[in-house]
């Protein structure tokens, strides 16, 4: 399951995407349906359906247990000692950056016996949801529903980041407004944010990832997906109130079970015209983009022992895109669901009246595709230190105005957290950052042709190996220090420059502003502001009885442990050590499927019949990788890391019958920490003895 | 997987599946695909593809160490001392007809710990091929081709009629006379008959078919689907020369393998006419009418515990014959199958100039749709003791005419086996024999109407309950003695009697031979004849590069251990006992995925990591039920039970990337035999220890 990108990312690729925004939508909720925020829990349905009634009490523990993971995933704490349990594969890039050639956490794993054995992250920011406060009224009051559409979103924009600013300044605390229900409300996030993240434990990617790519998205599963961080600040772990008991035992079969955590991103609420948009162009050309870059990541890491080390994390995340979207894809290509959605909308248009919303979308959706291809070749940031480079011009340049025209991204609520990625000292490798430099620049030219001005600024007339390999040797940007000297210098140092990749990037620097106002000013706006009109139309219709689409903030989903019937057969919600063994056996240990040298050490030691996936009902999507599953009682029965392939199609529906969030059982990762690697201390932590 | 119906059976649904009939092929041969007979095994791919070329002997040793089991299905020989093995839904039937009320085999299996624990089944044929001998020319010289093409049909018949005739006379063995390649070749087939079976060892049910029909064609599968019997003759161990020695390690996944035994019947030549009528109309209706018997008899089950005892071998039946039938008929909704096979017909149809043989073709099976009502619903045979009425009049009216004008099935050359089954002394009930007969004659009102000849005749102006109560009641027929009174008095016998059951059989008798007649003159006869000429077109085209379609009659297929893509990630080629646990505790020991005490109790002390089943690509259809799995060696690695789910389009076309053969592993047997059931002598024998 993907660390999600996150929703505010202006990337080209969030820019095709983002051509499928908003609007649509249907009350019917199916059953389990929904990933509803802390203020607006379904009570009523949970009573109904489960006859749980949830205490305020209870409500806030879990919220306070929950931990966001920036670099887009979640996790909660689970021991009072700043314990935070989270998947292998939502620390994967951390163990990237913290692996050597001699030290391979990402192959061996890394286990702590001791607080002094665990070693800090270099970059790695977590964030816990203190308080929620509404304030669609005065954003709502600031705008002039007599301007045009476009002054009225510049309007919106500017009182959003007010209400930030005075947040963050009068709290200390990191302050988000969040639009819910696509306009229909807004809400003020604050957060306790942590930068202080050590590594406790990290089994060996073969047993995190165990069946590799062909098994990500499947299910029965095998995976001991988890790793822990510990959370400290002034150089001591946090005391935490907050933190959710472990159970032993973990659910049973047809148990009531909550997730909590943080979804990136869905467009259930899409018109009709988006979704055709992306099933036809969007959709298809992310995958051929990610081919190629899948294709370039092998090529690189064919060149040797150590490529193939440094690229495993790259490798895994591509490679957990496409098969994410080619599942969205083929849902989307299922006449049935298209249909469906139809008739929702067609029966929201009828009560809406004579608007034609829907159609102005169409138009600007349809005109989008004009530019596709620049939106999805132009890649600003396709490599880390060119993303770099970029990230730094622009900054400068956005400090430099008033907080409410900048840029979202740069106002001042997020600069912490934007300098804290800035002045990473996770290791870059200049021959990696050049060969895949050369790629991108090649793909640039095939796909735009030399007379585009991304082409024409990015290479100036050389060839993209030639270009790539003056712009990684001209550069002093691999020096923390250097980036720092140019933040600080500000808008002066920046234009002195004549570091390779700080000219390079002031070149690009009017294509990009160029294309985005392009963007923001013919897609997004109409897009934004006809999807307000039709949300409002359902916000009327339905309002909070339904749950607004996901926005990478805090959720609760409810379900139960359940199976499902696959083909003419029944999936069973629980797999065991014994089947991660047959499955090895049956396979004759050829990777994917081979074990981990521990793991098939451990074979005599440990309770075989320990159960080590599950399935549930509960409506998740990328983002919620590394959620706790918790029982009635608010313990901690499991931990979510992936959705069966059945339920990717959950970015646009939830499909009961089938959609199945996948977790590592709480039986299961204490049977791998005691038998497997030896972790007893830790495991005495977690279980609070 | 279904032990298949004998495809020389005239019942109701053979006449409404026989619609369905041979012709139009590719000489496109997919990889591992042929049932191919004995004379002419695919010895040149054989060496191409695998590097392998088998002697005469090979070849002799493995044909004479196969066995058939008449009532539908295969297996082998596995000792000196005739042991046979096959599966336990093979041994089904008889398990159930040797259980009573208190020693219920099925529930509990079956172990004989010598000789003199072995117990007699009432009416078990098995059959091995000794010999073959090409007759085309004989039959070919016998029919007159300026005949009309019923009189063809015939001369045909005729003369077959006379090779048996003679060939049993001379031989003493049971002959038959396949027809091959659509006619484009004769074979005559003499078998050693053996009919003092006796059981030996069957596991529990549970055991055997774990995961009842929701993991029925379905892989990964745990299932210890085999049975043992033993080969009497004189009351003693019948010696074998040429059984099958044991392979304890079993094949290795890739290693070829082969498997020999009886393919009931495929259609792969047929026309697309006959194909699309099936898919259009004889499929679904055939799955209408098995929901019902489905339903009649989980009504009769629920009666009580005696009942739902009796109903066993039944629902197994009804069910496995919905599932494979679903399976066909989803095979042949696939579009691009039915696409694929249209354009192997056209180039067949280009290549044969102006014959209309396939419009000819496709104007009987619209004709035979006219009365497909009358030919489902008339279900002549559908209870035990109705079945045998009707049998006992029509055979002593048939054997009075000579051999070669007869119905084929009361030929000399096959009363032997007739009149064993005829004098079964296995039970029936007559309380479920009445309800089911009530339930069959309802149906028969309520979809053809009282006016129709057989609702007139079989109900006599009764209710169907009370038409039904009163044949049961006035018949003596469940008396074996009886019945033999009425075959050995011939017509005179029948005439004169007075049973209820009898009467009503002759009643019926007439409305029989007349639809018959309509059905072999109107439809088989242009089928028949139609699908010859398109045969020799066929023939002429491709002669014996290919494999003729299935009759159950002894095949060889060549294939290898592989597993295949299924959703998104690979399905292992083996299993385990591991993994028959990890379903067990995934589904947490619910029914079906319970597992039976014997099975439970074996955790501790048998080797959980040995192979339990396994995938081969060897091309199998329903009657392979029981078939061995040998490597190059000739030695018994696996023992056939199903096909995947994937497979059952195999009645129409094999394909090769998901097609998989499923078999119980060798040392699954051997684990099962020693681990489980403590059968250590019995392991020994097969062992050859």
């Amino acid at each position: 399951m993907p660390p999600i990108a996150k929703p505010r990312n202006k990337s080209a690729r969030a820019a095709v995407m983002a051509a499928a925004l908003s609007v649509a939508a249907t009350p019917q909720l199916r059953a389990d349906e929904g990933m509803w925020t802390f203020d607006n829990l379904p009570v009523k349905l949970l009573k109904e359906r489960y006859g749980f009634a949830p205490t305020q009490g209870w409500i806030d523990h879990l919220r306070l247990a929950s931990v966001r993971f920036n670099d887009g995933g979640s996790g909660a704490f689970v021991s009072k000692n700043g314990l935070v349990l989270t998947n292998h594969h939502v620390a994967l890039g951390q163990l990237q950056k913290m692996s050597t050639p001699k030290k391979d956490y990402v192959k061996e794993g890394f286990f702590a016996r001791g607080f002094e054995d665990e070693i800090a992250c270099p970059d790695l920011e977590v964030n816990v949801l203190v308080s929620m406060e509404n304030v669609t009224e005065r954003v709502l009051k600031a705008v002039n529903p007599a301007s045009p559409d476009k002054e009225q979103n510049e309007q919106r924009k500017a009182e959003i980041a007010r209400i930030t600013k005075a947040s963050t300044d009068q709290s200390g605390l990191r302050s988000d407004v969040v639009e819910l229900y696509q306009g229909g409300e807004y809400w003020l996030y604050r957060y306790k944010k942590y930068t202080d993240m050590r590594l406790v434990m990290a089994p060996e990617l073969q047993a995190a990832f165990y069946g590799g790519d062909p098994d990500n998205f499947t299910y029965p599963r095998y995976a001991l997906d988890f790793a822990f961080f510990r959370v400290y600040e002034k150089g001591k772990p946090v005391a935490i109130e907050h933190f959710l008991k472990w159970s032993a035992d973990g659910a049973a079969e047809g148990e009531l079970v909550f997730v909590t955590g943080h979804p990136g991103r869905t467009d259930r609420l899409n018109t009709v015209a988006q979704l055709e948009y992306a099933r036809d162009f969007g959709l298809p050309l992310y995958l051929k983009v990610s081919a190629k870059t899948r294709a370039d990541y092998y090529a690189y890491a064919k060149l040797g022992v150590e490529q193939e080390r440094r690229s495993k994390d790259r490798i895994f995340g591509v490679e957990n895109a496409i098969k994410a979207v080619t599942g969205e894809y083929e849902g989307l290509l299922e006449p049935a669901l298209l249909k469906s959605l139809k008739s929702a909308e067609d029966a929201l248009r009828a009560a809406a009246g004579t608007s034609d919303s829907w159609g102005k979308i169409a138009a600007a959706v349809k005109k989008s595709g004009d530019r596709r291809l620049q939106t999805t070749y132009r890649r600003y940031n396709a490599t880390k230190i060119a993303g770099l480079a970029n990230s730094i011009v622009r900054y400068v340049a956005e400090v430099a105005k008033p907080n409410d025209k900048r840029y979202e991204e740069y106002r001042d609520s997020s600069l912490e957290s934007l300098r804290f990625r800035l002045f990473s000292p996770a290791p870059m490798y200049p021959d990696m950052e050049e060969f895949l430099l050369a790629r991108v620049l090649e793909d640039a030219v095939k796909e735009l042709g030399e007379s585009d001005e991304f082409v024409a600024a990015a290479l100036g007339g050389r060839r993209p190996a030639d270009a790539a390999r003056e712009l990684i040797a001209g550069t002093r940007l691999f020096d923390v220090a250097e980036r720092k000297k140019l933040i600080e210098g500000g808008e002066k140092a920046v234009a002195a420059s004549n570091d390779a990749l700080i000219v390079w990037a002031r070149g690009l620097d009017p294509v990009y502003r160029a294309q985005r106002k392009w963007y923001e000013d013919e897609i997004e706006s109409v897009i934004v502001a006809e999807g307000k009109r039709i949300a409002k139309a359902r916000f009327a219709a339905y309002g909070r009885s339904t749950y607004p689409d996901a926005t990478f903030t805090l959720r609760l989903s409810y379900g139960k442990v359940a199976g499902y019937e696959l083909g003419t057969t029944m999936v069973a919600p629980f797999t065991t050590f014994h089947g991660l063994y047959d499955r090895a056996i049956g396979h004759s240990e050829k990777p994917p499927f081979d074990l981990a040298p521990r793991v098939k050490a451990a074979k005599g030691k440990i309770n075989l019949g320990a159960k080590l996936n599950f399935t549930t009902t509960n409506d998740i999507i990328g983002g919620n990788s590394g959620s706790p599953v918790v029982n009635a009682k608010g313990e901690y029965v499991g931990l979510v890391f992936d959705g069966n392939i059945q339920s990717l199609v959950g970015r646009y529906a939830y499909d009961d019958a089938r959609n199945r969030t996948v977790a590592v059982h709480s039986s299961g990762i204490m049977e791998a920490m005691r038998g497997v690697y030896g972790m007893g201390k830790l495991a005495d932590e977690v279980a609070g003895k």
